[in-house]
């Protein structure tokens, strides 16, 4: 009888454990805290409808290797701006531990080569963009989590 | 002797369940799935240091009044594009569930209402934003989580 109940008692405090290790970890968020990244480049006038296109369906290898980049919350802008030119802005987080590394990854991926060889020439760089920059960054002047 | 026992799987069945209701609430995020905002607007580039050095440190009742009207991960960037003029890019995510009401009480505020007397100047805000605008509003064209 006593066998029985210390094999319950046993089964049960195993089992709170596991509930009690369940909520720690839900609890505790293991991401790094995000680094925040905003750039931006012209658009070439002729090319808006084939870059939307582009980016309403983007190739699923190339959306993968963004999310295995550590790259989240990407999003990208357009606007028409008084000089009568088209530019895209983008913002995202990178959540890794080693940008470049990672953005080498990313350089190297046969995949996102063959969508930079389309998307690229849509795009107009700026000219005062830093070097080995595609997109121009910017600088933050504010945030508020 | 079966009434400790009762009493005992009672007490813990009770704290299982309390366990398991703690897992379900650490599990749900009760916030509502942000939306997304990103606009555009002109600094005047004499304006250019107090505008940065106004949101180094902006007034704690802005600052307030922004998170109480259900704005988070809100970020401002900066930019000189080829026209040679200043550009600002803001990025922001709502949480509420009305946004212009939300947006209202931020516009009725009297702290933001001074707030903005002193950084309106600064801005340049764009002559095709739509009417109610100050910033003009971006396109999204992209987007991954």
């Amino acid at each position: 009888m006593n066998a029985t109940r210390h094999f319950i008692a046993g089964t049960i405090g195993a089992v709170m454990l596991a509930c009690a290790a369940g909520m720690f970890l839900a609890a505790a968020k293991p991401e790094v805290k995000p680094v925040r990244y905003g750039s931006v480049i012209g658009l070439r006038a002729e090319k808006l409808d084939e870059y939307k296109k582009l980016h309403a369906a983007i190739w699923p290898e190339v959306a993968k290797r963004i999310r295995d980049v550590n790259i989240r919350n990407y999003s990208i802008y357009l606007r028409k701006l008084p000089d009568g030119q088209y530019y895209l802005f983008s913002y995202f987080e990178y959540v890794g531990t080693d940008f470049e590394a990672d953005m080498k990854r990313m350089a190297d991926d046969p995949d996102t080569k063959r969508w930079w060889k389309v998307t690229d020439p849509c795009q107009k760089p700026l000219d005062d963009r830093q070097p080995k920059e595609w997109w121009a960054s910017m600088d933050e002047v504010f945030h508020q989590d």
